[in-house]
């Protein structure tokens, strides 16, 4: 580097696989497109193996590798722990790292109980004194169409939110042979595609519509029972099966509730919509206009403005990558699309900004607290058959 | 005319508003596209007002008036009775033509009540064994994507469903000032976007997937609980306010189900979905393949084939206007749309060909009957804060 | 009948195929829907066949048949005639209805060279002064998107036309054994996609912009030169074929031009575009804003406001189905799809409306002069290698 | 870094404006995702401006900054020379990097002139004897859509190709007050939209195609012929103005051709399609087959298989993520998108690899001077009133 004024602060990751890929990504090229108020210094990551967190770090762009993630935590050159691990982790570090003065960010959903989630609620409160920050990473804010879309809905364009329809569809498990890995396993993932995916819809919904859901009525669905062991994999991929084990979580998670604003909300999360890869579809209707996202076209916020003339009204495709969009204009001219791995890129940005600032970022904790509280109520309405079930 | 050999079949109508535009557009046109088993001569049709009959009658091709429908269900030159009035009319003039001997074709959904529902089932048995044919007219049924979309997954190009997914969404009463017309008042429609186009997504998804609806878990809200009073109104369009009253149905209905074979269904139909006019849409994703349509698009069907190579894999849009695609060879090349009328065509097309083969058309009476249970379901649910219903 | 005030116009069509079909239609049905200022009576129609003429008017609806279109000229309950043949006999039949003193009705191209359509021109001006009117159904004009798009561009919505740029795409002789119809027949249709189709999208970009060309570059291609042949075949379907023949029109036509306002213009004309069944596109791109329309979904037009704020600008899908889009109102409500015949109908209105108030319909047939000489400066362009060639 | 075994390779960059950003994404990033067989190492970047050219190469990770591009050519620690300059400084600075034996990345257009590009491509051939390689940066050949348009088209999957429809449509300049920019000045630019976006999409038909252009019959149009004086701005981005100047380019381009396997094809570049932000979009039509591609959509191909039943024949939109989809795999799972800047991620890995294999890359300077030579002869025929014009 040729030099540069601005303050550093070091970054420490635990878990290299593909949140992992995806946040280092983020640290890794964030300085080059915002001004940040810190340069981050990516000073390590841990992993389990040596080997393979040694190799990880080469690659993703880190100074150095550790195999348990205290000492990570411990290093003077780590100021944020950045947890990219599976959720039944995130608690016991994100509490330690707190508690040591280090800002966290943590993948989602926050913990895969609502005692852990909080447990870590009450530490991001104590830490806050401190001037230490925590933030949980529902990265789907980030996305520029997502972020305009807030914006309407706050600015009051659609009127009174009549209806939200959130549905996250994506495939990969419809073969009944695809291997029993540790997002299908309740111990690690906590549950299914309704902790996986739906807790994305959930987050999203009630961060565009500006509103919380207050009761829920829910069923969950396991469609293929059992499945070929996968032996130790940390990511989406396979490895060698040997016989079959049970799947202890869902496959599927229907529900609806309602909103504090009294508008009716949807959800649908699913492994099984064959054809969708990342469908991740949010719909909002409101009196005096409405919303329409799918993250398959994630460049892209469909609008109506229901108060003009209808001979010209009509659903508008705004290609959100102008300059006055938000995050758009950091990166490159109109029509220039970003990518998935841009979301981190923003969240990352926003992390060291309210660090800077010394105002909570968002999500915080309480709010993936409160994301925990409505996955809790869907599996106790599940679990009654539907019955309506307060949050 | 200039003479044809086939035999001709009168018909008589009740009622000539919307409903009785679209029907009388069918039995108009049927013959030119057609080989119809009879050639349908329009006989007469009834309304309670001669002036507003005999107009009627005179645009839409009419024979004659009558202002009594008993008398037109008694008239020698009328065999077949096609109902087009509001819900709670239909069983006791459907009943009555069933035992006049006549055919009928009633317009959906079937009845106001599960009980009006039964009996009119009951008499349609009963009139069965005459050779006289009742059909209820889900038209929808009779777009041709939907039928090619039943036809697919009748094949087996879905393999086992997994899930169904169906929304019917409007926004023709999003004005609070909108008035209170016959569609809005529980005694005449018996409920609101539950009965009106809810009743058309149940039918399309238990036919499309070939499979019944066993229990439901459910949600009704009136966002809009008092209009402007609309006089005396036969269709859509608003008369004179004098004052407000109550709006006795609901305007909007949620709810989710699971099928005899599997299948998770979620449905939500609203009059409240700012910008969507007419979106009636329905996604199906089985463990080969996947569908999804949507009626403002109504010439075409989305179908993923999961078992093909996933590189070239994808949704394909197929414009269902080929020669070999249901009913549309008998209109125009390739590529030159249908619109909503052609499904009462269709309709008209198919119902005439049950009469002639002495087979029972579908829907039939019991099908209408099977989704008055799921409707009634559907509020006994809503009723019950959402808990499982059986149906 | 149950009797009406209005008073009677008589009807007489020559030819019963594809066109002949959709004109039926329209004759059979503008009255239901529209306030027509005459009741059209279909009073026979001419084909050179007894018995095909005969069965035809039974189907479509006709009260007679002829076998030769002077006798139906000469009847006296005729007095339009409808000229649905292939463009070799255009002017004659023309010619001679409308100094018989007969409106006239004619199907596009005019006719299939410049001289012909001069002759024809020339005829609808002299039989003005008696009151009778002549006109070319250019039917996409109808299309209610493109009424839509031609209302936008008169008020001045798009600003200064930059770009016009028009394709109609078909693929329904792809298959080089697709017999040799009459429309690959230089002697009866004149040319090949650029008369056929190529006419419609000169007409339809000269109609929206509202502006003229005045100049092309082109060149013409026929991939397949040699064919089955088809016997006698009045539509597109194919006869038994004995041996082959030479295509004598071209496949494909792509030619760019100037319109008289400064814009740039393209087009390209194809009955090779596999895949693409009915793909009549038009985009325009004004200094204030654009259109964009795609037959394939006919019901929708696209447009882009530049004057509105970059941050919720976006190319808006207009469901031109509202009561104040053109033609929509006097059919269903919205998002209830029109279809391609829907064209006719309103043509067949317009038609009689300009008769009753004895004004000129337009297209007239000195605008089917404008497009023939527009095809007539492709041709000598494209034989001349593309050198410019003002019109 | 933590240590690796594979060997470094050194780059030096030339300019830091829009395509430098773009590159120093791709250097920065490549080996997080791919396996490279060298280690790109950022050692410097160029720019006139001490100031600007260390502060961009601090912001975008390059380790030294140069004020003079000879001096950065003469580096040791420079292996590779990536230039990212207008078009009118292209030849100097390759032909001098390649004969001090540094491998050369040029931007698109390869040079402003056909003799500069001659010179260029002669260069690249006298350094290749000793093991030098020359690229030039038509990135859009490494979107994975464009590259999995190619295979399909290469294996054969639409048979003999009967159209390419080519457009590249931007809207940056319709304001008649954006400034004279120096891409709007025929000295440093070499033309208008032609070379800057035109000559994207020649490249691509070609390459897509796997053909070559014989001839083509053209048209140029500048709409805005003076604009307010810009000053000094290296980028798309506007300075202070001083009065007005003249354009001195194109701002369209429109063109049609014909390509050796007798395919047409048809073009049009132009910076005025008001709402259109980077619509480069590519059709091809086979005698088998058809694919559609826009980059405003650019994870997505539309492919129509014409050999499947018609049935179910549709145009497919396939989401190129898939792991066996070109360049996807190594990035995210499926349906997780990738963006513009990707597209020279992928460029450098091919660049890096073909140095490896001791392979030329593609597009060679061979292949940039063959653009230029479709650049040039678009431009004579544009002089010459569209006349044919021989490449």
């Amino acid at each position: 580097m040729t030099g540069t004024s601005r303050e550093t602060i070091g970054v420490g990751m635990v878990g290299y696989a593909f949140m992992g890929r995806a946040h280092s990504q983020a640290w890794r090229n964030a300085g080059a497109f915002f001004d940040l108020p810190y340069t981050p210094v990516m000073a390590a990551l841990a992993g389990r193996s040596r080997d393979q967190a040694t190799a990880a770090a080469d690659r993703l762009g880190w100074g150095a590798a550790e195999t348990d993630w205290r000492a990570l935590i411990e290093r003077d050159d780590v100021d944020i722990v950045d947890i990219c691990t599976p959720g039944d982790t995130h608690a016991e570090i994100a509490i330690a790292a707190l508690e040591a003065g280090k800002h966290v960010l943590c993948e989602k959903p926050l913990a895969n109980t609502v005692g852990q989630a909080v447990a870590m609620a009450e530490a991001a409160d104590r830490a806050r004194a401190g001037g230490v920050r925590a933030m949980v990473a529902f990265n789907y804010r980030r996305v520029p169409a997502l972020a305009l879309a807030r914006d309407l809905v706050a600015e009051g364009r659609l009127g009174t939110i009549r209806h939200v329809r959130a549905q996250y569809l994506q495939d990969w498990i419809v073969d009944p042979d695809f291997p029993l890995v540790w997002r299908l396993d309740a111990d690690k993932a906590g549950s299914g595609a309704l902790g996986d995916i739906g807790a994305h819809i959930v987050d999203a919904a009630q961060f565009v519509a500006g509103d919380r859901l207050t009761g829920v009525s829910a069923t969950l669905e396991t469609f293929v029972k059992e499945r070929p062991l996968a032996g130790e994999s940390a990511g989406l991929g396979a490895a060698a099966a040997t016989g079959r084990g049970p799947v202890t979580v869902d496959d599927a998670a229907l529900f609806f509730g309602r909103m504090s604003g009294g508008a009716l909300a949807s959800f649908e999360a699913t492994r099984f919509a064959t054809g969708r890869k990342n469908a991740m579809r949010l719909e909002i209707n409101g009196s005096d206009g409405s919303l329409a996202f799918d993250f398959e076209a994630m460049n892209e916020l469909s609008f109506y403005d229901g108060t003009e003339d209808p001979r010209t009204a009509g659903f508008r495709r705004i290609l959100v990558t102008e300059p006055d969009h938000p995050y758009a204009g950091a990166w490159w001219p109109p029509g220039h699309l970003l990518g998935y791995e841009h979301t981190f890129t923003h969240e990352v940005r926003d992390f060291l900004a309210a660090i800077a600032d010394g105002t909570d970022p968002a999500p915080s904790f309480a709010d993936g607290l409160g994301v925990q509280r409505v996955l809790d109520a869907v599996g106790r309405s599940a679990a009654g058959r539907g019955v309506w079930t307060d949050i």
